[in-house]
């Protein structure tokens, strides 16, 4: 498949700009052809255009038809076959068994919002009855119901080129609400973004979506983004990236005329903490895996494990001790690319420098400017509360071990530190016994609780939470992964006094596609 | 019962501030005693901190626990009797058979969501069962519900002194939700205020809720509202009122140090299209109704029809006849307050400057400052059209109908409107396959669509959407009115690898509680 390197709107390439930027292949540094154009403002303009007419049709597509448009793209991904993990492969750095696994995620992302849409509960419908004779006034006939929010905004994000980008989860959920999408492509991997963005506007030809239901744009420089989210036609946004980008995202759109949702997962240092109960009976597997975890596709993960939380005592010593074996028998693993390799060595560095941060242990130095060397590093949990920096996330293969003197103490971190997307608790029985508070506390910081566990899995299912408080996200009431990211895309309607030839399906008397149903309060599928 | 005038912090009345404000009675313009105190960055603090304390433990209290205090402050607000009805009388110039049924409202309103807690399926409970088999990684348990979000700051609005106010349908769902309260009550019905307020203190003493859980702040300044917005122990905010109020909390809450979320109902002009078939059928049955909708509440309901869109047609000048017939025989009422007149009669005179705007009707005049007098005004589709600042909202007793020369210049408005809470279509079947268009625009527009009704009533129950796309709220995603609208004051966790003794009881395997959940991706009350 030739890569053009032009924008694609609304099914048509379009090449209007003369600005151009390439990729860079972080395995080596070189530059990868071809060229590809920044979108201009005539081709943004031209995308939310279209974005907003197809959404007039594409709305009222049913949840069979939607389903079917999602499946197909899952087929036209699978079907670019190796060529695209190839060119993942030099765009991105990350090795091929990780690449494959990674499409197999984005395609089952696809699948299982198809199954959602398929069944069709997801809407919330409910019913209120009418009840002519109440007095004083009649009771009128009321039904809910979500319907999509309009075209959507999507940014593509560096760490995931495939699960996290242009069909990656945010697509997925905003074209399963019924939102017609213009995505902005990642710059690190514009070859993998086109190659994706063919295999959608293919699967909407086949399925007959209308065209403007999927556009791309490509752009190295912030100005694209901007121009997208300041699009009077967009009316939300979804964005996976790091805290400065998204919260520029957020801070544009909420100055918008119309201020609209910006639904960013802004990352997170995911507190693990190790109690003293596991520590004494699995020290050496809960270091073996911290390891790992830190570790795991070069510490690129939005909820890899920045901060370990452990009492001060002789197992922790043990524990530290192991940790550090394996950090510093750790590879140094090339990373995405080279702007963040140097953030990823401006935050080490930070650390470092600070007074009560100590060296536990350093991984193999990389023999290249991609490669990034592993850290275990460790402070007091009093330096820790003194230093809110040191909870600022440093993005790559290293992680900060805080040691508390008492239960006080480690439950003051617990306390004092921000909203992340997770918190993890290495805890037997007794443990979780004496340590409730802590999980009462963490409650109120993180969308996801892990008890003997790393956090770097992420499960795509009906009840996963990949979200959480700011500033880990811009919005707390949403996941990015899992089935409920599609209730972003969404709102509520209701229909009062509707007669049943004007109500959508999904809300007639005698339930057509047997959805689940909020009927006079109680949840059924019996016809009215 | 003696008003006292002050803060009620946490159960104790409190009186540390020296600048004073009294309530109006806008029946005759006189000042009613007692003087009340302006709320102090103190006493503000302290309010935020005593909810802080008291949300750790409110927010545990199990569903049935939270009804029962729901319920006794319901019972309460009845055991004040007509000594609250007489107080709110003079504070608002509402008459006594409005008050009563509003305060029905307010009980039916907290009754229902003790309804909905002692129920318990609204929490969304999500289980994904593991499968340690799976290959290549084994699949965790991932259980997932909604958790209170934290203290809430409310703001009581003047037009509903009850069921918008202290004890609201802000205060009931933000405390269903299981958050603690920090209200600041609207200057208009200070005591009115207090007397709920109070209600509230008996009825959490009651239930052995702890004294953070609510506080009222009194104030008439902007300064009082402004420092809750503000204060970082606060998570999310309530209001209803008006754009320019709702606005600026929203605009102050997304530049705090971490945002949060404003949902603010600041109205709209629900706007009604009068169809040709359904005025050929009921013309003057539609124009009484519409007038009788119009001065409902001295046209003081934010759901208030402010705008009237029909075909210029014989039937047409008949209807508008009638409708001003009606108009002017209004007898001329009081307003909520002297602002709300002074606003209401520049709103007016506005419109009425207009070149192409004319007076069908106009009501009778009144006899003091506060009687606002009803108006009746016409133009044409395209003189609308030109003048976007004919779609601003006139909070009283006014309306303005305007003529569309054809169906496209009907359709037209339909699409060029902002958001509102409602839009109503006076049809009938010939109508609704005709001008089948207009409802799909309208529903990007409101959030709630009536068919041959008036959109000043606003059920309560589990199907009601009171809300809509900006600028009718600032949160199209959600509702004041109705069960959903617990949903703006809590978010998803999720729990991986929990044991059964670490779980919440609702996401237990035997289903203590017996709601309806999500296990893997089917609703049932089954255990697991």
């Amino acid at each position: 498949m030739t890569i053009t390197g032009e924008q694609i709107i609304a099914s048509q390439f379009s090449k209007t700009g003369s600005k151009a930027f390439t990729a860079i292949n972080p395995n080596d540094g070189s530059t990868l052809l071809p060229e590809f154009w920044e979108a201009t403002t005539e081709e943004i303009n031209k995308a939310a255009q279209k974005a907003e007419e197809a959404f007039m049709v594409y709305r009222k597509k049913s949840g069979k038809e939607k389903a079917t448009f999602l499946e197909k793209i899952a087929d036209e991904i699978v079907a670019l076959g190796d060529e695209l993990i190839q060119r993942c492969m030099v765009e991105t750095g990350l090795p091929e068994g990780r690449l494959s696994g990674e499409r197999g995620r984005t395609v089952n992302q696809l699948r299982l919002f198809a199954t959602l849409l398929k069944e069709g509960s997801w809407l919330d419908a409910r019913i209120d009855t009418a009840d002519p004779d109440r007095k004083p006034a009649p009771k009128p006939d009321i039904r809910q119901m979500h319907i999509a929010l309009g075209p959507v905004g999507i940014f593509g994000a560096s760490n995931f080129p495939m699960a996290f980008s242009v069909a990656g989860g945010d697509t997925a959920s905003a074209l399963a609400a019924g939102c017609s999408i213009v995505v902005k492509g990642h710059p690190a991997h514009p070859g993998t973004s086109e190659m994706v963005g063919n295999a959608i506007v293919k699967a909407a030809k086949a399925t007959g979506m209308p065209e403007g239901v999927f556009s791309l744009l490509q752009g190295a420089s912030v100005e694209v983004g901007m121009a997208l989210v300041n699009h009077p036609l967009i009316k939300a946004i979804g964005f996976t990236g790091s805290f400065r980008g998204g919260k520029a995202l957020y801070d544009t759109a909420v100055r918008r005329k119309e201020p609209i949702p910006v639904y960013a997962e802004m990352g997170s240092i995911n507190p693990l903490f190790v109690l003293p109960g596991a520590l004494k009976e699995k020290s050496d597997a809960i270091a073996q895996g911290l390891a790992a975890s830190v570790n795991l596709g070069v510490g690129q993960f939005c909820t890899n494990p920045g901060l370990v939380v452990a009492l001060d005592a002789d197992e922790t010593d043990n524990f530290i001790r192991t940790a550090g074996n394996h950090i510093g028998a750790a590879t140094a693993g090339v990373m995405l690319t080279g702007g963040i390799k140097k953030a990823y060595d401006t935050g080490v560095k930070k650390f470092i420098e600070q007074d009560k941060v100590m060296i536990v242990a350093t991984g193999k130095q990389g023999e290249t400017d991609y490669q990034a060397t592993s850290y275990l590093l460790k402070t007091t949990a009093d330096n820790f509360l003194a230093n809110p920096e040191l909870t600022e996330e440093v993005f790559g293969p290293s992680t900060l071990l805080v040691s508390a003197q008492h239960k006080d103490e480690l439950l003051e971190i617990a306390r004092n530190i921000e909203g992340h997307l997770t918190a993890t608790l290495y805890a037997n029985e007794d443990d979780l016994k004496e340590y409730a508070k802590l999980i009462d506390l963490l409650e109120r910081k993180v969308g996801r609780l892990i008890i003997n566990g790393f956090p770097t899995g992420v499960e795509v299912g009906y009840a996963m939470i990949h979200g959480g408080p700011y500033p880990a996200t811009t919005d707390s009431k949403t996941t990015s992964v899992g089935t409920a990211a599609i209730n972003r895309f969404s709102r509520p309607i209701c229909y009062q006094d509707f007669p049943q030839s004007s109500l959508p399906p999904e809300l007639q008397n005698d339930n057509p596609l047997d959805i689940w149903r909020l009927v006079n309060g109680s949840f059924t599928k019996d016809k009215i």
